[in-house]
Protein backbone atom coordinates (compact mmCIF):
# COMPACT_ATOMS: atom_id res chain seq x y z
CA UNK A 1 0.00 0.00 0.00
CA UNK A 2 1.62 3.66 -0.85
CA UNK A 3 1.57 5.89 1.39
CA UNK A 4 -0.67 7.97 0.89
CA UNK A 5 -3.24 5.38 1.35
CA UNK A 6 -1.77 4.42 4.77
CA UNK A 7 -2.08 7.77 5.65
CA UNK A 8 -5.71 8.64 4.66
CA UNK A 9 -6.91 5.41 5.97
CA UNK A 10 -4.92 5.82 9.29
CA UNK A 11 -6.45 9.10 9.52
CA UNK A 12 -9.80 7.67 8.98
CA UNK A 13 -9.80 5.26 11.22
CA UNK A 14 -8.45 7.62 14.30
CA UNK A 15 -11.63 9.83 13.63
CA UNK A 16 -14.18 6.93 12.78
CA UNK A 17 -13.51 5.21 16.25
CA UNK A 18 -14.78 8.32 18.08
CA UNK A 19 -16.83 9.72 16.00
CA UNK A 20 -19.82 7.37 16.70
CA UNK A 21 -23.41 7.69 17.51
CA UNK A 22 -23.52 10.06 20.87
CA UNK A 23 -20.90 12.46 19.63
CA UNK A 24 -22.13 15.73 19.05
CA UNK A 25 -22.59 15.43 15.37
CA UNK A 26 -21.52 19.05 14.45
CA UNK A 27 -18.40 18.61 16.57
CA UNK A 28 -18.05 15.87 13.93
CA UNK A 29 -18.54 17.40 11.00
CA UNK A 30 -15.53 20.13 12.00
CA UNK A 31 -13.13 17.47 12.93
CA UNK A 32 -13.43 15.76 9.71
CA UNK A 33 -13.55 19.41 7.68
CA UNK A 34 -10.24 20.08 9.81
CA UNK A 35 -8.75 16.92 7.91
CA UNK A 36 -10.40 15.98 5.05
CA UNK A 37 -9.90 16.66 2.39
CA UNK A 38 -6.28 16.98 3.08
CA UNK A 39 -2.98 19.26 2.26
CA UNK A 40 0.18 17.38 1.07
CA UNK A 41 0.53 15.38 4.23
CA UNK A 42 4.27 16.06 4.29
CA UNK A 43 4.90 15.36 7.91
CA UNK A 44 3.00 12.05 8.23
CA UNK A 45 4.79 11.01 4.67
CA UNK A 46 8.30 11.97 5.98
CA UNK A 47 7.70 10.11 9.12
CA UNK A 48 6.86 6.91 7.11
CA UNK A 49 9.67 7.46 4.84
CA UNK A 50 12.51 7.60 7.83
CA UNK A 51 10.67 4.58 9.52
CA UNK A 52 10.87 2.72 6.16
CA UNK A 53 14.62 3.95 6.01
CA UNK A 54 14.87 3.03 9.21
CA UNK A 55 13.66 -0.86 8.68
CA UNK A 56 10.89 -0.28 10.60
CA UNK A 57 8.53 -3.53 10.54
CA UNK A 58 5.27 -2.27 11.92
CA UNK A 59 3.39 -0.85 9.82
CA UNK A 60 0.53 -0.12 12.24
CA UNK A 61 2.70 1.54 14.78
CA UNK A 62 3.91 3.46 11.83
CA UNK A 63 0.81 4.67 10.43
CA UNK A 64 -0.40 5.54 14.03
CA UNK A 65 2.47 8.04 14.91
CA UNK A 66 1.82 9.44 11.21
CA UNK A 67 -1.52 9.76 12.05
CA UNK A 68 -1.25 11.57 15.32
CA UNK A 69 1.56 13.89 13.87
CA UNK A 70 -0.95 14.94 11.10
CA UNK A 71 -4.02 15.41 13.65
CA UNK A 72 -2.00 17.77 15.58
CA UNK A 73 -0.69 19.77 12.53
CA UNK A 74 -4.36 19.68 11.48
CA UNK A 75 -5.38 21.26 15.08
CA UNK A 76 -2.99 23.27 14.87
CA UNK A 77 -4.31 25.24 11.10
CA UNK A 78 -7.73 25.38 12.87
CA UNK A 79 -6.84 27.57 15.56
CA UNK A 80 -4.34 29.54 13.56
CA UNK A 81 -6.97 30.43 10.90
CA UNK A 82 -9.43 31.36 13.86
CA UNK A 83 -10.22 35.59 13.84
CA UNK A 84 -7.74 36.13 16.62
CA UNK A 85 -4.72 34.92 14.92
CA UNK A 86 -4.95 35.17 11.22
CA UNK A 87 -8.53 35.32 10.53
CA UNK A 88 -8.40 32.98 7.61
CA UNK A 89 -11.69 32.54 5.22
CA UNK A 90 -9.83 30.07 3.52
CA UNK A 91 -7.98 26.68 4.11
CA UNK A 92 -6.48 24.20 1.98
CA UNK A 93 -9.65 25.82 -1.09
CA UNK A 94 -12.68 25.54 1.13
CA UNK A 95 -13.75 27.73 3.97
CA UNK A 96 -11.50 27.50 7.06
CA UNK A 97 -13.51 25.81 9.65
CA UNK A 98 -14.58 28.73 12.19
CA UNK A 99 -15.87 30.10 8.36
CA UNK A 100 -17.86 26.86 7.87
CA UNK A 101 -18.87 25.97 11.32
CA UNK A 102 -18.46 28.71 13.80
CA UNK A 103 -15.80 29.66 15.86
CA UNK A 104 -16.84 27.59 18.91
CA UNK A 105 -17.19 24.59 16.77
CA UNK A 106 -13.40 25.38 15.71
CA UNK A 107 -11.83 26.00 18.40
CA UNK A 108 -13.80 22.65 20.05
CA UNK A 109 -12.17 20.68 17.10
CA UNK A 110 -8.85 21.67 17.88
CA UNK A 111 -9.11 20.79 21.19
CA UNK A 112 -10.96 17.40 20.48
CA UNK A 113 -7.73 17.03 17.17
CA UNK A 114 -5.29 17.65 19.86
CA UNK A 115 -6.34 15.21 22.40
CA UNK A 116 -6.86 12.83 19.75
CA UNK A 117 -3.80 12.59 18.56
CA UNK A 118 -2.48 11.43 21.80
CA UNK A 119 -5.71 9.22 22.59
CA UNK A 120 -4.49 7.11 18.72
CA UNK A 121 -1.15 6.55 19.80
CA UNK A 122 -1.85 4.89 23.45
CA UNK A 123 -4.20 2.75 21.93
CA UNK A 124 -2.67 1.78 19.20
CA UNK A 125 0.79 0.48 21.31
CA UNK A 126 -1.26 -0.43 24.24
CA UNK A 127 -0.13 -3.67 23.31
CA UNK A 128 3.69 -2.63 23.10
CA UNK A 129 3.83 -0.38 26.01
CA UNK A 130 7.65 0.27 26.39
CA UNK A 131 7.62 1.97 22.99
CA UNK A 132 4.64 4.03 23.57
CA UNK A 133 6.27 6.91 26.23
CA UNK A 134 9.16 7.59 24.06
CA UNK A 135 7.29 8.01 21.06
CA UNK A 136 4.38 9.90 23.09
CA UNK A 137 6.87 12.21 24.68
CA UNK A 138 8.98 13.06 21.28
CA UNK A 139 5.78 14.15 19.57
CA UNK A 140 4.34 16.27 23.04
CA UNK A 141 7.61 17.84 22.62
CA UNK A 142 7.12 19.04 19.14
CA UNK A 143 3.44 20.77 19.80
CA UNK A 144 3.58 21.69 23.53
CA UNK A 145 5.82 24.41 25.59
CA UNK A 146 8.48 25.54 25.30
CA UNK A 147 9.75 24.62 21.82
CA UNK A 148 6.94 23.19 20.20
CA UNK A 149 4.38 24.83 17.98
CA UNK A 150 1.90 25.98 20.21
CA UNK A 151 5.05 27.88 21.81
CA UNK A 152 5.64 29.13 18.30
CA UNK A 153 2.56 30.08 17.60
CA UNK A 154 3.23 32.21 21.17
CA UNK A 155 6.15 34.16 19.71
CA UNK A 156 3.81 35.90 17.89
CA UNK A 157 2.31 37.51 20.94
CA UNK A 158 6.00 38.69 22.34
CA UNK A 159 7.66 42.08 21.79
CA UNK A 160 10.33 40.85 20.80
CA UNK A 161 11.20 37.48 18.79
CA UNK A 162 14.11 35.44 17.05
CA UNK A 163 13.12 34.51 13.53
CA UNK A 164 14.97 31.50 14.06
CA UNK A 165 13.36 30.41 17.22
CA UNK A 166 9.96 31.38 15.91
CA UNK A 167 10.09 29.20 12.90
CA UNK A 168 12.21 26.38 14.70
CA UNK A 169 9.31 26.10 17.33
CA UNK A 170 6.11 27.18 14.79
CA UNK A 171 7.23 25.01 12.10
CA UNK A 172 10.31 23.06 12.35
CA UNK A 173 8.96 21.55 15.91
CA UNK A 174 6.78 19.01 14.17
CA UNK A 175 8.84 17.86 11.53
CA UNK A 176 11.96 16.94 13.45
CA UNK A 177 8.99 14.75 15.74
CA UNK A 178 7.97 12.86 11.80
CA UNK A 179 11.89 12.15 11.32
CA UNK A 180 12.99 11.40 15.70
CA UNK A 181 9.48 9.31 15.73
CA UNK A 182 9.78 7.50 12.44
CA UNK A 183 13.25 6.44 13.48
CA UNK A 184 11.70 5.27 17.11
CA UNK A 185 9.37 3.33 15.41
CA UNK A 186 12.14 1.17 13.63
CA UNK A 187 14.18 0.70 17.09
CA UNK A 188 16.38 3.57 15.83
CA UNK A 189 17.77 6.65 17.86
CA UNK A 190 15.75 9.49 17.97
CA UNK A 191 17.84 12.02 18.31
CA UNK A 192 20.45 11.26 15.36
CA UNK A 193 17.14 12.36 12.87
CA UNK A 194 16.10 15.31 14.51
CA UNK A 195 18.23 17.40 12.51
CA UNK A 196 16.73 15.86 9.12
CA UNK A 197 13.53 16.91 10.32
CA UNK A 198 14.39 20.44 11.39
CA UNK A 199 16.02 21.15 7.92
CA UNK A 200 13.37 19.59 5.96
CA UNK A 201 11.16 22.17 8.11
CA UNK A 202 12.97 24.85 7.47
CA UNK A 203 12.96 24.09 3.92
CA UNK A 204 9.29 23.58 4.08
CA UNK A 205 8.86 27.26 5.73
CA UNK A 206 10.94 29.14 2.98
CA UNK A 207 8.68 27.73 0.68
CA UNK A 208 5.67 28.87 2.40
CA UNK A 209 7.06 32.43 2.70
CA UNK A 210 8.18 32.09 -1.34
CA UNK A 211 4.29 30.78 -1.98
CA UNK A 212 3.30 34.05 0.59
CA UNK A 213 5.01 36.29 -1.76
CA UNK A 214 4.67 34.41 -5.44
CA UNK A 215 1.88 32.50 -5.83
CA UNK A 216 -1.79 32.94 -6.44
CA UNK A 217 -4.33 32.44 -3.46
CA UNK A 218 -5.82 30.04 -6.00
CA UNK A 219 -2.93 28.03 -6.03
CA UNK A 220 -1.98 27.76 -2.59
CA UNK A 221 -5.79 27.34 -1.45
CA UNK A 222 -5.64 30.29 1.33
CA UNK A 223 -5.30 33.85 1.53
CA UNK A 224 -1.53 34.93 0.54
CA UNK A 225 0.27 38.07 1.24
CA UNK A 226 -0.28 37.07 4.88
CA UNK A 227 3.67 37.62 6.26
CA UNK A 228 3.87 41.38 4.95
CA UNK A 229 0.48 42.36 6.14
CA UNK A 230 0.50 40.74 9.44
CA UNK A 231 4.49 41.80 9.63
CA UNK A 232 5.41 38.74 10.51
CA UNK A 233 9.25 37.43 9.83
CA UNK A 234 9.76 36.03 6.28
CA UNK A 235 12.87 34.57 4.14
CA UNK A 236 11.27 35.91 0.98
CA UNK A 237 11.48 39.50 2.75
CA UNK A 238 15.26 38.88 4.24
CA UNK A 239 16.83 37.36 1.39
CA UNK A 240 14.51 37.99 -2.20
CA UNK A 241 12.82 35.72 -4.01
CA UNK A 242 16.09 34.25 -5.40
CA UNK A 243 17.83 34.54 -2.21
CA UNK A 244 14.86 32.71 -0.69
CA UNK A 245 15.09 29.63 -3.51
CA UNK A 246 18.65 29.53 -2.91
CA UNK A 247 18.26 28.80 0.94
CA UNK A 248 15.47 26.48 0.20
CA UNK A 249 17.91 23.87 -1.78
CA UNK A 250 20.61 24.52 0.62
CA UNK A 251 18.45 23.24 3.38
CA UNK A 252 17.37 20.18 1.23
CA UNK A 253 21.23 19.13 0.59
CA UNK A 254 21.68 19.83 4.22
CA UNK A 255 18.57 17.43 5.12
CA UNK A 256 19.70 14.64 2.80
CA UNK A 257 23.71 15.10 4.16
CA UNK A 258 22.21 14.94 7.53
CA UNK A 259 20.66 11.30 6.94
CA UNK A 260 22.23 9.06 9.50
CA UNK A 261 23.63 5.35 8.34
CA UNK A 262 20.48 2.86 7.97
CA UNK A 263 19.29 0.41 5.47
CA UNK A 264 17.18 2.86 2.92
CA UNK A 265 19.27 6.11 3.44
CA UNK A 266 19.71 6.40 -0.87
CA UNK A 267 16.34 5.63 -1.50
CA UNK A 268 15.36 8.43 1.59
CA UNK A 269 17.44 11.18 0.00
CA UNK A 270 15.48 10.80 -3.37
CA UNK A 271 12.83 10.95 -1.41
CA UNK A 272 13.91 14.14 0.09
CA UNK A 273 14.40 15.41 -2.99
CA UNK A 274 11.38 14.99 -4.63
CA UNK A 275 9.22 16.14 -1.98
CA UNK A 276 11.16 19.67 -2.17
CA UNK A 277 10.44 19.76 -5.31
CA UNK A 278 6.21 19.77 -4.59
CA UNK A 279 6.72 21.81 -2.25
CA UNK A 280 7.71 24.91 -4.68
CA UNK A 281 5.52 26.99 -6.07
CA UNK A 282 4.38 26.02 -9.63
CA UNK A 283 6.00 29.14 -11.22
CA UNK A 284 9.10 28.62 -9.01
CA UNK A 285 9.83 25.52 -9.84
CA UNK A 286 10.83 25.99 -12.86
CA UNK A 287 12.73 29.33 -12.38
CA UNK A 288 14.54 27.10 -9.47
CA UNK A 289 15.45 23.84 -11.94
CA UNK B 1 1.73 15.35 53.12
CA UNK B 2 -2.12 16.54 52.68
CA UNK B 3 -4.25 16.14 49.72
CA UNK B 4 -4.10 20.10 48.40
CA UNK B 5 -0.29 20.41 49.09
CA UNK B 6 0.53 17.18 46.83
CA UNK B 7 -1.39 18.27 44.05
CA UNK B 8 -0.12 21.53 44.47
CA UNK B 9 3.55 20.65 43.76
CA UNK B 10 2.58 17.98 41.00
CA UNK B 11 1.01 20.78 39.44
CA UNK B 12 3.80 23.29 40.06
CA UNK B 13 6.48 20.68 39.11
CA UNK B 14 4.56 19.80 35.60
CA UNK B 15 4.31 22.97 34.54
CA UNK B 16 7.92 24.17 35.46
CA UNK B 17 9.60 21.55 33.75
CA UNK B 18 7.82 22.79 30.68
CA UNK B 19 7.99 26.85 31.71
CA UNK B 20 12.28 27.38 31.00
CA UNK B 21 13.95 29.99 29.20
CA UNK B 22 13.60 30.00 25.36
CA UNK B 23 9.67 29.35 26.20
CA UNK B 24 7.81 32.42 25.48
CA UNK B 25 7.07 34.49 28.61
CA UNK B 26 3.77 35.65 28.10
CA UNK B 27 2.47 32.13 27.29
CA UNK B 28 4.51 31.25 30.81
CA UNK B 29 2.18 34.07 32.62
CA UNK B 30 -0.97 32.99 30.89
CA UNK B 31 -0.54 28.75 31.63
CA UNK B 32 0.23 29.86 35.26
CA UNK B 33 -2.63 32.14 35.77
CA UNK B 34 -5.10 29.35 34.58
CA UNK B 35 -4.03 27.30 36.92
CA UNK B 36 -2.53 29.17 40.07
CA UNK B 37 -4.34 30.35 42.42
CA UNK B 38 -6.81 27.10 42.10
CA UNK B 39 -10.18 26.24 42.48
CA UNK B 40 -11.35 23.82 45.12
CA UNK B 41 -9.20 21.12 42.78
CA UNK B 42 -11.88 18.93 43.44
CA UNK B 43 -11.36 16.15 40.93
CA UNK B 44 -8.03 15.63 41.73
CA UNK B 45 -8.59 15.61 45.30
CA UNK B 46 -11.29 12.99 44.51
CA UNK B 47 -8.48 10.90 42.89
CA UNK B 48 -6.33 11.18 45.38
CA UNK B 49 -8.91 9.80 47.73
CA UNK B 50 -9.71 7.07 45.32
CA UNK B 51 -6.07 6.02 44.45
CA UNK B 52 -5.84 6.11 48.79
CA UNK B 53 -9.29 3.98 49.31
CA UNK B 54 -7.99 1.44 46.99
CA UNK B 55 -4.51 0.86 49.20
CA UNK B 56 -2.10 2.86 46.40
CA UNK B 57 1.23 2.68 47.33
CA UNK B 58 2.62 4.76 44.37
CA UNK B 59 2.08 8.76 45.25
CA UNK B 60 4.56 9.73 41.97
CA UNK B 61 1.90 8.30 40.08
CA UNK B 62 -1.29 9.29 41.64
CA UNK B 63 -0.20 12.82 41.85
CA UNK B 64 0.93 12.53 38.10
CA UNK B 65 -2.67 11.52 37.19
CA UNK B 66 -4.12 14.17 39.48
CA UNK B 67 -2.72 16.89 37.88
CA UNK B 68 -2.98 15.86 34.21
CA UNK B 69 -6.85 16.17 35.51
CA UNK B 70 -6.67 19.56 36.76
CA UNK B 71 -4.59 20.56 34.33
CA UNK B 72 -7.45 19.39 31.56
CA UNK B 73 -9.98 20.43 33.82
CA UNK B 74 -8.05 24.16 33.88
CA UNK B 75 -7.24 24.20 29.95
CA UNK B 76 -11.37 23.90 29.48
CA UNK B 77 -11.96 26.30 31.63
CA UNK B 78 -9.44 28.69 29.49
CA UNK B 79 -11.63 27.76 26.77
CA UNK B 80 -15.06 28.00 28.12
CA UNK B 81 -14.72 31.44 29.21
CA UNK B 82 -13.49 32.88 25.60
CA UNK B 83 -15.73 35.66 23.70
CA UNK B 84 -17.50 32.84 21.66
CA UNK B 85 -18.95 30.70 24.71
CA UNK B 86 -19.33 32.71 27.57
CA UNK B 87 -17.45 35.86 27.08
CA UNK B 88 -16.65 35.72 30.90
CA UNK B 89 -14.37 38.32 32.29
CA UNK B 90 -13.83 36.55 35.60
CA UNK B 91 -12.60 32.96 36.74
CA UNK B 92 -12.26 32.22 40.41
CA UNK B 93 -12.29 35.92 41.72
CA UNK B 94 -9.12 37.21 38.89
CA UNK B 95 -9.32 38.29 35.35
CA UNK B 96 -9.91 35.73 32.81
CA UNK B 97 -7.11 34.40 30.42
CA UNK B 98 -8.11 36.15 27.52
CA UNK B 99 -9.31 38.90 29.76
CA UNK B 100 -5.85 39.08 31.23
CA UNK B 101 -3.53 38.38 28.35
CA UNK B 102 -5.46 38.42 25.09
CA UNK B 103 -7.74 35.87 22.97
CA UNK B 104 -4.48 34.67 20.95
CA UNK B 105 -2.27 33.63 24.28
CA UNK B 106 -5.85 32.58 25.67
CA UNK B 107 -5.95 29.30 23.01
CA UNK B 108 -2.60 28.85 23.00
CA UNK B 109 -2.41 28.38 26.87
CA UNK B 110 -5.60 26.13 26.50
CA UNK B 111 -4.07 24.11 23.89
CA UNK B 112 -0.63 24.33 25.81
CA UNK B 113 -2.15 22.52 29.32
CA UNK B 114 -3.78 19.51 26.94
CA UNK B 115 -0.70 18.85 25.79
CA UNK B 116 0.91 19.30 29.07
CA UNK B 117 -1.38 17.14 30.76
CA UNK B 118 -0.54 13.52 28.37
CA UNK B 119 3.20 14.73 28.52
CA UNK B 120 3.19 14.73 32.53
CA UNK B 121 1.58 11.36 32.36
CA UNK B 122 4.23 10.01 29.67
CA UNK B 123 7.01 11.50 31.69
CA UNK B 124 6.01 10.31 34.95
CA UNK B 125 5.01 6.84 34.11
CA UNK B 126 7.61 6.05 31.56
CA UNK B 127 8.98 3.95 34.41
CA UNK B 128 6.10 1.72 34.33
CA UNK B 129 5.01 1.75 30.70
CA UNK B 130 2.40 -1.09 31.00
CA UNK B 131 0.25 1.35 33.15
CA UNK B 132 0.87 4.67 30.94
CA UNK B 133 -1.89 2.93 28.02
CA UNK B 134 -4.57 2.40 30.42
CA UNK B 135 -4.35 5.43 32.59
CA UNK B 136 -3.78 7.32 29.08
CA UNK B 137 -7.25 6.12 27.68
CA UNK B 138 -9.19 6.77 30.80
CA UNK B 139 -7.83 10.17 30.71
CA UNK B 140 -8.30 11.04 27.27
CA UNK B 141 -11.85 9.36 27.15
CA UNK B 142 -12.76 11.92 29.50
CA UNK B 143 -12.03 15.21 27.68
CA UNK B 144 -12.61 14.21 23.72
CA UNK B 145 -14.62 12.93 21.37
CA UNK B 146 -17.28 11.17 21.88
CA UNK B 147 -18.19 11.73 25.46
CA UNK B 148 -15.55 14.01 27.05
CA UNK B 149 -15.75 17.59 27.97
CA UNK B 150 -15.12 19.17 24.58
CA UNK B 151 -18.07 16.83 23.15
CA UNK B 152 -20.19 17.90 26.30
CA UNK B 153 -19.25 21.42 25.42
CA UNK B 154 -20.09 21.09 21.47
CA UNK B 155 -23.67 19.79 22.54
CA UNK B 156 -24.15 24.09 23.11
CA UNK B 157 -23.82 24.71 19.30
CA UNK B 158 -26.67 21.80 17.94
CA UNK B 159 -30.46 22.79 18.42
CA UNK B 160 -31.68 20.05 20.22
CA UNK B 161 -29.71 18.23 23.23
CA UNK B 162 -30.43 15.97 25.77
CA UNK B 163 -29.67 17.61 29.26
CA UNK B 164 -28.47 14.34 30.75
CA UNK B 165 -25.68 13.61 27.95
CA UNK B 166 -25.24 17.45 28.31
CA UNK B 167 -24.17 17.33 31.64
CA UNK B 168 -22.65 13.76 31.58
CA UNK B 169 -20.02 14.95 29.16
CA UNK B 170 -19.44 18.40 29.77
CA UNK B 171 -18.61 17.91 33.61
CA UNK B 172 -19.38 14.04 34.91
CA UNK B 173 -16.67 12.75 32.59
CA UNK B 174 -13.70 14.12 34.32
CA UNK B 175 -14.81 13.12 37.74
CA UNK B 176 -15.38 9.70 36.56
CA UNK B 177 -12.00 9.94 35.08
CA UNK B 178 -11.03 11.13 38.93
CA UNK B 179 -12.00 8.00 40.65
CA UNK B 180 -11.36 5.61 37.19
CA UNK B 181 -7.79 6.74 37.31
CA UNK B 182 -7.36 6.41 40.98
CA UNK B 183 -8.39 3.58 41.08
CA UNK B 184 -6.53 2.12 37.75
CA UNK B 185 -2.96 3.69 39.85
CA UNK B 186 -3.84 1.26 42.65
CA UNK B 187 -4.40 -1.52 40.39
CA UNK B 188 -7.67 -1.88 40.90
CA UNK B 189 -10.57 -2.36 38.45
CA UNK B 190 -11.25 1.37 36.98
CA UNK B 191 -14.97 0.17 35.34
CA UNK B 192 -16.41 -0.18 38.36
CA UNK B 193 -15.21 2.99 40.21
CA UNK B 194 -16.91 4.96 36.91
CA UNK B 195 -20.29 5.21 38.32
CA UNK B 196 -18.91 7.18 41.79
CA UNK B 197 -17.42 9.91 39.95
CA UNK B 198 -20.32 9.91 37.48
CA UNK B 199 -22.32 10.71 40.49
CA UNK B 200 -20.30 13.08 41.97
CA UNK B 201 -19.70 14.82 39.16
CA UNK B 202 -23.62 14.92 38.48
CA UNK B 203 -23.94 16.27 43.00
CA UNK B 204 -21.21 19.34 41.54
CA UNK B 205 -23.36 20.25 38.72
CA UNK B 206 -26.20 20.33 40.40
CA UNK B 207 -24.06 22.56 43.03
CA UNK B 208 -23.03 24.61 40.32
CA UNK B 209 -26.57 25.47 38.95
CA UNK B 210 -27.54 26.00 42.45
CA UNK B 211 -24.56 28.36 42.74
CA UNK B 212 -25.23 30.54 39.33
CA UNK B 213 -29.36 31.29 40.50
CA UNK B 214 -28.41 31.73 44.31
CA UNK B 215 -25.11 32.79 45.36
CA UNK B 216 -23.09 36.11 44.86
CA UNK B 217 -20.83 36.71 41.92
CA UNK B 218 -17.76 37.45 44.85
CA UNK B 219 -18.51 34.19 46.70
CA UNK B 220 -18.24 31.99 43.15
CA UNK B 221 -15.65 34.30 41.42
CA UNK B 222 -17.02 34.61 38.25
CA UNK B 223 -20.37 36.17 36.91
CA UNK B 224 -23.69 34.81 38.17
CA UNK B 225 -27.02 33.93 36.66
CA UNK B 226 -25.58 32.81 32.91
CA UNK B 227 -27.45 30.05 32.67
CA UNK B 228 -30.60 31.83 32.19
CA UNK B 229 -28.99 34.33 30.20
CA UNK B 230 -27.32 31.65 27.83
CA UNK B 231 -30.49 29.49 27.76
CA UNK B 232 -28.18 26.37 29.35
CA UNK B 233 -30.08 22.93 30.87
CA UNK B 234 -29.77 23.99 34.85
CA UNK B 235 -31.10 21.78 37.58
CA UNK B 236 -31.93 24.67 39.78
CA UNK B 237 -33.83 25.85 36.41
CA UNK B 238 -36.06 22.73 35.78
CA UNK B 239 -36.49 21.34 40.01
CA UNK B 240 -36.57 25.03 41.66
CA UNK B 241 -33.79 25.61 44.69
CA UNK B 242 -35.16 23.31 47.52
CA UNK B 243 -35.88 20.79 44.78
CA UNK B 244 -32.29 20.94 43.01
CA UNK B 245 -30.76 20.74 46.51
CA UNK B 246 -32.28 17.17 47.65
CA UNK B 247 -31.06 16.12 44.19
CA UNK B 248 -27.34 16.87 45.29
CA UNK B 249 -28.27 15.13 48.69
CA UNK B 250 -29.43 12.03 47.00
CA UNK B 251 -26.40 11.86 44.27
CA UNK B 252 -24.07 11.92 47.11
CA UNK B 253 -25.80 9.98 49.26
CA UNK B 254 -25.95 7.42 45.51
CA UNK B 255 -22.12 8.14 44.85
CA UNK B 256 -21.28 6.65 48.95
CA UNK B 257 -23.34 3.65 48.01
CA UNK B 258 -21.50 3.05 44.61
CA UNK B 259 -17.99 2.79 46.21
CA UNK B 260 -16.87 -0.46 45.61
CA UNK B 261 -15.52 -3.10 48.22
CA UNK B 262 -12.03 -1.34 48.88
CA UNK B 263 -9.77 -1.06 52.29
CA UNK B 264 -10.66 2.72 52.61
CA UNK B 265 -14.19 2.39 51.35
CA UNK B 266 -15.59 4.54 55.00
CA UNK B 267 -12.88 6.94 55.17
CA UNK B 268 -13.51 7.69 51.25
CA UNK B 269 -17.80 7.79 52.20
CA UNK B 270 -16.63 10.42 54.66
CA UNK B 271 -14.53 12.27 52.44
CA UNK B 272 -16.96 12.47 49.78
CA UNK B 273 -20.16 13.90 52.16
CA UNK B 274 -17.65 16.37 53.95
CA UNK B 275 -16.63 17.59 49.96
CA UNK B 276 -20.47 17.61 48.82
CA UNK B 277 -20.64 20.17 51.70
CA UNK B 278 -18.02 22.53 50.79
CA UNK B 279 -19.28 22.62 47.06
CA UNK B 280 -22.75 24.08 48.02
CA UNK B 281 -22.87 27.90 48.26
CA UNK B 282 -23.02 28.91 51.91
CA UNK B 283 -26.41 30.30 52.35
CA UNK B 284 -27.40 26.56 50.89
CA UNK B 285 -25.72 24.72 52.66
CA UNK B 286 -27.22 25.92 56.17
CA UNK B 287 -30.81 25.73 54.41
CA UNK B 288 -29.99 22.02 53.02
CA UNK B 289 -28.61 20.97 56.56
Amino acid sequence: MDATTRIEQALAAAIDRVAIPGCPPKLVEAVRHAVFPGGARIRPRLCLAVAAACGSRDDAAADAVAASIELLHCASLVHDDLPCFDDSPLRRGLPSVHRAFGEPLAVLAGDALIILAFEHLARTLSATPERLAPLLLTVSRSVGMPHGITAGQAWECEPRVSVEDYHRAKTGSLFAAATAAGAQVAGADADAWRIVGDRIGEAYQVADDLRDVAASAQEVGKPVGRDALLNRPSAAGELGVDGAIDRLRQLVRAAVEAIPPCPGAEQLAEVLMMESRHIMPKGLAERAA
